[in-house]
């Protein structure tokens, strides 16, 4: 498809549509596929199910599985499998995170906590894991199921930190990264090492697109706290600025937190949290500084790593897909006027 | 050990001490095997690991792995994995439980949710699934990973059936044995399933086995159940009552409800609601009705049913050991006085 017209803020934005463009046949794939998963479950369960495939994000992850296994074909019952599993257990951290956010909305609908209460989500969260699995149990050895488990009791521990570290100002940037490696990398890591194992079963390639997907998923996230932070509410579609009130501090933050001695930094977090100072205020006021800037360094430090680990394997079609997924990523930050 | 004496509620009941005791080295071995385990968690999370081992139950899923493949020695490495493994599910369940249900109290200790914050035990319970489903895949085969996912997706279902049942008083007693056989018996049947494969690998008797485990798991909610309506805090070591105060009525109460037209059973429900009635109003006035005998006759029929599963493999050490584990089961329900 063609590029689209540039946009006012960027003359290198593009529609995300044209970087997803060759998946197109693959999600819809993927879709049936999740929608033949309904009737596994017990029939008061279904409907629930059912909403939260409905209501569904960009299937980043599911995408990144296709790229790492591309081979120019459709694909296989056993990549679609794969990225299926992927992103139920993406679906099952994000019914869980909407309980612990009391957030309301998620991809501009309803979480599946607002709509059917809180209980039948923190279930619904574990039948959507336990199906995951039961799905990578259908594989001939048990990579997969050590694979995803693993990725997910990270993905699970990574929130646990961050809940506790909620209010912490004295929170290193060591400590934010190895949050996010967790909440967030792992699972880009082990979509990316799903696809590549599945499709081509090349350990060097594998490896090569794990590493891939995980500096991926840390600039991923890294973009997610920044358009959190500065309030992108309708670029995103989900509630934002909830971060900064409840205490969790992201990159932008905890740069600024850096630069303020211990007595100012907790009078800070306090005027956060007692809502004196608004995430509109601080965002504005960190505008002034060279914080920007240094956000924007680390995040394209990880998209020049991710790039990187791919080069020993450039001219694959797969490799040249992986990329422009990256691109996507960064494209998708430099919308942002941060 | 010798048997205890006589209590003064029933002649036949002995301490559990007497039914577990075979099992001294074995749980000693797994206790030991779950400490091992802590460390494979993130250091923020270890502590929430370590309080939910300790502050342990009666380790009767464990001891249905270790009894169904028994084999007169110390349990091999693989079987103590697999004893943990229905531990940590089962333990994973029980964290998210305390959450639904708001209890405080659970083996006479603050419920995880209690004590580090609902969030925390979303989460927790999460990992240790996770941590599960990782000891699952380190067997050779997708097997015993297959198999606990499906107990655990049928777990999570149960739970959400029931709370949507809340308050209905329409709900069948086809229904109520859905809901436990999903809830309880599943895990149940698949600790037998898993000693019995990975001690013996005979299918006839790894079904048998399995049998034995369902009907005794059906059993054992139902002895739950009845302990909660007549509300043996003591005996029980966790809050009572809690079930019919929130509207999920179990056998004793469906039993009542199917005496009366519609419009009482919905007036019986909110008076409950409402505190107008309490519990133990309700229980002293059943106990003048043929319902107490017919929940001992309903739950006698599901022993009957787990022993007549093992009949055809009697001889065999472990299934003198299983029968033992109904007989401690059966001898509970004549602890209460219903």
């Amino acid at each position: 498809m063609p590029a689209q017209a540039p946009s006012p803020k960027s003359a290198s934005v593009r529609s995300s549509e044209a970087f997803f463009a060759p998946l197109k046949e693959h999600i819809a794939i993927l879709d049936q596929f999740l929608a033949e998963q309904i009737d596994a479950f017990e029939p008061a369960v279904r409907e629930l199910v059912r909403y939260t495939f409905t209501h569904r994000g960009k299937r980043l992850r599911p995408g990144l599985v296709f790229y790492a296994g591309w081979n120019n074909q459709l694909p296989s019952r056993d990549l679609v499998r794969a990225a299926a599993i992927v992103e139920l257990v993406h679906l099952a951290t994000l019914v869980h995170d909407d309980i612990l956010d009391e957030a309301s909305l998620r991809h501009n609908s309803q979480t599946v906590a607002a709509r059917y209460g809180q209980h039948p989500a923190v279930l619904l969260g574990d039948a959507l894991f336990a199906h995951a699995l039961i799905l990578s149990a259908e594989y001939p050895t048990t990579h997969v199921c050590r694979w995803i488990a693993r990725a997910t009791r990270e993905v699970c521990s990574g929130e646990i930190c961050q809940t506790f570290d909620r209010g912490n100002t004295a929170l290193s940037l060591e400590q934010y990264f190895r949050i996010i490696q967790l909440k967030t990398a792992e699972l880009f890591e082990v979509s990316c090492r799903l696809g590549a194992h599945i499709a081509f079963g090349d350990e060097k390639y594998t490896e090569a697109c794990a590493l891939f997907g995980r500096h991926l998923g840390i600039a991923y996230q890294i973009f997610d706290d920044i358009a959190d932070f500065i309030g992108d509410e309708a670029g995103i579609g989900k509630t934002l600025g909830t971060d900064l009130a409840s205490g969790k501090f992201t990159l932008p933050t905890l740069l600024h937190l850096r630069t303020l001695d211990d007595a100012a930094a907790r009078q800070l977090a306090l005027d956060l949290e007692q809502r004196k100072i608004s995430p509109e205020e601080l965002a504005a006021r960190l505008r002034a500084t060279a914080i920007p800037a240094r956000c924007l360094e680390i995040f394209q430090g990880e998209i020049a790593k991710a790039e990187a680990a791919l080069a020993p394997h450039e001219g694959k079609p797969s490799v040249a897909l992986l990329q422009a997924l990256s691109g996507y990523v960064r494209e998708q930050l430099a919308t942002l006027s941060f």
